[in-house]
C-alpha cells in the first residue's frame, strides 16, 4: 500500500478541538446578537458562477479568484484542444474553457446575486446574515490564510441614516458580550469626496483614498511624498488636504463645499442618535472601495494594535450588476479569525466559563449496565458525559480525563457497589465526595448542582 | 455596463430565511446531542491535497472529486505545455499539471488525514464531530445536489462494543429530539462475511454486496437473477442464501461458522445493554463499502418512504493509508438535506416554538429617541427586535412585520406619545392592548411574559 503523508494543504488551517470551541464561541455570540437585532441567515454555496465573480474585484482580486475545474473529460473538446494547441500563452482564454465555478471571494458578491435571482421571494428591507469561509488564492503568510471567515451582516432595499445607528449599537453589543475593548472609527465618504471636489483632485479618488489607505502603516510623511507624486497636488496643497484629514474633530473641518456638509450632517446625525461610548470619528478612514458611498465603519482594539477587525459601510448600489436597480444598503463584516487572534493573544477564552463536563470511570465488565444508565442520567439533565469506553486502570482513565480537562469522574467499583455508593471527584480541586449510589439512578434537577 | 444573468450554479441550492433557520434548527439539535454525548467539534479545511483525496472513493467516486485549478500561470510552464501538445488525450496526465487541491468529498479521509497529521496533539479514543458541505460533481437531480451537509461523528482509537451501545443511544437520542419516528437498522459485517464463506463466495465478497445493498430499490427476485449470474452460485445456492439474509431474526440464521458466531454475538451484546426500541437486526444490511468490519448501522424514516437518512458502522483501520496503525473506531454519519427532506414533507418545522419577535413602529421622526430606546431594551431582554427603518405609513409597516412573520408591534404615535401610552399590537391574534410608557424604558424580566 502507497503511504500518503498526512498534511493539510498550504495556506489553511486545522483547528483542533480546543481551538475550535474557541472559534465557535465567538460565532454564536455573533449569531445570537445578529438574531436579536432582527438578522436572519441565508446560506448560499461555496462556489458561484464565473461570471457571477469576475470583474467584481478588480485585476489584484481576480488573480485570488480559486477556479474549480471542470468535471468530466473537459479536455477532449475539440474547441479546447485547439485553444490549448494554437494559443499555449493565453491562460485566460484556456482557463475559461475548462472552468466556469470559482469558490466565492466574499460574501457581499454572493448576496447581490442572492438577492437579485430571489427578489421576489424576499421581504424588503432585506436584513440578512452569512456567516462561512471564503476563498482567495493569497500567497500564503503569518496571518493571511486561503481559508478564512467572514461574517457578515447586510441592510438591503432601504435608504435610512437609522440603520447606520443599529449597525453602531450592534457592533458595540457583540465586542461587550465578548468582553473585548474597541474603538469604532467612523467616517462619511462625502466628506472625502467633498475635499477630493475642492482641491480638484475628484479624477484621482481612488488613487488618492488608496494612499490615505495606508497612513497607518506608512505614517504622514510618506502619505504626503505619495500625493505630490500626484500631478493635481502642489506642496501647499498636500500639506492642507493632510492637515484638513487629521483634524481629528468633526468641528475642526475647514474646507466646506456642499459634498462635504451633507457628510458632516451624516456624522452627526449619527453621534446625535447613539450613547456608544466606542464611538470616534476619523477623518483618515476612507476603505478603499468605491463602492461605499456614505458612512464607513472600521472596529480597531484598544488594548493591542492589531489593525482593524471588523468593518463596513453604506453603499447605494448593491445590485446593479445583476440588472436590479436601487438597491441601496449598509454592511458589515466581522473578522472571526482577527478576533480569534487577539483573544488568543489578549487571554480572553480563558475566563470564559465551560460548560460542565464528567466522566463514568469504568471499572468492571459486570457494572456495564449501571454505567450506561448513570452516564444516560447525567446527559438527560443536560451534562455533558462519558462513560470511558473500555475496562483498564483507573488511573490511564483519570489522566484521559484530565486531558480532555473533565471537571468530574465518577467512581462505582465493586467495592463502592457492595456499599451502594458512588463517589465523585472532582479533577479541578482535586477532592472527592461520597454519595448513595440512588441519589443517581433517576435525572433531577439537583443532580449536578451539588458537586463540590 | 454588462448586466449577468442573476444565477447560482447548476446542482447547487440557495437557502432562503425560513428554509435556513430549519436546516440550523437541525444542525443545533444535532450540535447540542453530540455535545452531551462527549463529540468535541474539530475544523478542516473545505479542500484537501489531492493525494490526500485521490484513491479512496473507488473509481465512481474519484470522477466525482471536484478540483480546484492551481492558481497564477501555471499553463506557461514548459512541462505542462510539453504535456498538453504532446498527450492531449491523457485528461488525467494534465489535470494533474494544473491541479494539486480538490473539494471534500466527506469528511471521513479529512478525519483520517487529521487524526494521522495531529496524532501527538489529540487524546484517544478521539470522539470528534464535523458538520459542513461535503461536495461531488455527480449529475444533478431530484434530491442529489453537488453541495450537501453531513454531520458526522467518531470514535477513533478503541476497540469497544461499548461504542456501538452509545452510538445507538445517540441516535435515537437525536431523533426523538427533532420529533421523527425511525427505524435504527443494525446488523455485523461478520454475518454476512461469514455467510459467504459458508457459501464460498469471498471472492466475490464486493460484487455480492453491491448487489444485497440494492435489495430495496430492486426487490428480491432481481437480486436472485444477479446473483445466479455469478458463477459460483448455483440456483439452489442463492435461494438458501437469500433465504438467509432476509431471515430477519438473529436466531432464525441457521448458517453456523466462527464468523457468523463472531458477528451474532456482537449484535447480542448490543441489544443486551440498551433498551432502544427502534433498533431493529436487518440481516439484509450490508452497506456498500468495505471499509466497515463490524457492526453497520442504518437509520430510515417510519413515517414515509425515503431511503436511510442516516448510517455509519465500525471500521478497523481508520489512518492505515496515512502509515498510523492500529486505529479502530466506529463513524456515524447524519444526512442533513434528507432529514430536512423529510421533516418539510411531514411538516414536522410547523410545530416548533420560535423565538418572539417584535418590532417597533416608526410612525415619527421626533420620536426616534424614543424608539431607539425601546427596542434596545427589547433586545437587552434578549428578544429580537427591529426598529422599522423609515417613518412610512403603517399599513405598509404592519405587511412588513406579518410577511417577516413578527409577533408584536410596538406602537408609539404622537396620539399615544401625548398620554404616555404605548400599544402591543399581538400581530398573530389580531389583538391590542394598551400600557404605559414607563413600563418599557428600563428592561425589565416581565416585559415579555406579560404580552397577551
Amino acid at each position: 500500500m502507497i503511504k500518503i503523508k498526512p498534511q493539510n494543504p498550504k495556506g489553511v488551517r486545522d483547528f483542533l478541538p480546543k481551538e475550535n470551541k474557541n472559534r465557535e464561541y465567538i460565532i454564536d455570540v455573533l449569531k445570537k446578537q445578529f438574531e436579536i437585532f432582527g438578522f436572519e441567515s441565508i446560506y448560499t454555496p461555496a462556489f458561484e458562477r464565473l461570471e457571477t465573480l469576475v470583474g467584481k474585484y478588480g485585476e489584484e482580486g481576480e488573480k485570488l479568484l480559486f477556479k474549480i475545474l471542470n468535471s468530466g473529460n473537459f479536455l477532449s473538446e475539440t474547441e479546447t484542444l485547439e485553444l490549448i494547441k494554437n494559443y499555449p500563452e493565453q491562460t485566460s482564454k484556456i482557463t475559461a474553457q475548462i472552468s466556469s465555478k470559482g469558490l466565492r471571494y466574499d460574501h457581499t458578491v454572493p448576496l447581490a446575486r442572492f438577492v437579485s435571482q430571489h427578489q421576489n421571494e424576499l421581504t424588503f428591507p432585506f436584513r440578512r446574515y452569512a456567516i462561512g469561509p471564503v476563498w482567495r488564492a493569497d500567497r500564503p503568510q503569518k496571518g493571511r490564510y486561503q481559508e478564512f471567515f467572514q461574517c457578515d451582516i447586510d441592510v438591503v432595499g432601504v435608504r435610512s441614516l437609522i440603520n447606520d445607528v443599529e449597525i453602531v449599537e450592534l457592533i458595540s453589543s457583540v465586542f461587550k458580550t465578548l468582553n473585548l475593548k474597541v474603538e469604532i472609527r467612523v467616517n462619511n465618504k462625502n466628506i472625502f469626496n467633498g475635499l477630493c471636489e475642492y482641491y480638484k483632485v475628484e479624477e484621482h479618488l481612488v488613487s488618492i483614498s488608496t494612499i490615505i489607505d495606508k497612513w497607518d502603516k506608512i505614517g504622514e510623511e510618506k502619505v504626503y511624498e505619495e500625493l505630490v507624486k500626484l500631478s493635481e497636488f502642489t506642496t501647499e496643497k498636500a500639506l492642507e488636504f493632510i492637515t484638513e484629514l487629521k483634524s481629528g474633530a468633526l468641528n475642526a473641518l475647514k474646507m466646506k463645499n456642499e459634498t462635504i456638509d451633507k457628510g458632516i450632517s451624516e456624522i452627526e446625525y449619527l453621534f446625535n442618535n447613539t450613547d456608544v461610548g466606542e464611538l470616534v470619528y476619523d477623518s483618515k478612514l476612507v476603505r478603499g472601495l468605491d463602492y461605499y458611498t456614505g458612512t464607513v465603519f472600521e472596529v480597531v482594539s484598544t488594548e493591542m494594535q492589531y489593525g482593524s477587525i471588523a468593518g463596513g459601510g453604506r453603499y447605494d448600489n448593491l445590485t446593479e450588476i445583476f440588472g436590479m436597480k436601487d438597491m441601496a444598503g449598509i454592511g458589515f463584516s466581522f473578522g472571526l479569525d482577527r478576533i480569534y487572534d487577539i483573544m488568543i493573544d489578549l487571554g480572553k477564552f480563558e475566563i470564559i466559563p465551560k460548560r460542565k463536563k464528567l466522566v463514568v470511570l469504568n471499572l468492571s465488565n459486570e457494572l456495564l449496565s449501571k454505567y450506561l444508565k448513570l452516564v444516560s442520567n447525567f446527559r438527560k439533565m443536560g451534562m455533558t458525559s462519558e462513560l470511558y469506553p473500555v475496562v483498564t486502570k483507573m488511573d490511564k482513565q483519570l489522566v484521559y480525563a484530565d486531558k480532555k480537562e473533565f471537571d468530574y469522574a465518577l467512581i462505582l467499583g465493586e467495592d463502592e457497589m457492595s456499599k451502594n455508593q458512588v463517589s465523585i471527584k472532582n479533577l479541578k480541586k482535586r477532592t472527592q465526595e461520597t454519595y448513595s449510589l440512588s441519589y443517581f439512578e433517576k435525572p433531577n434537577d439537583t443532580l449536578i448542582d451539588n458537586f463540590s
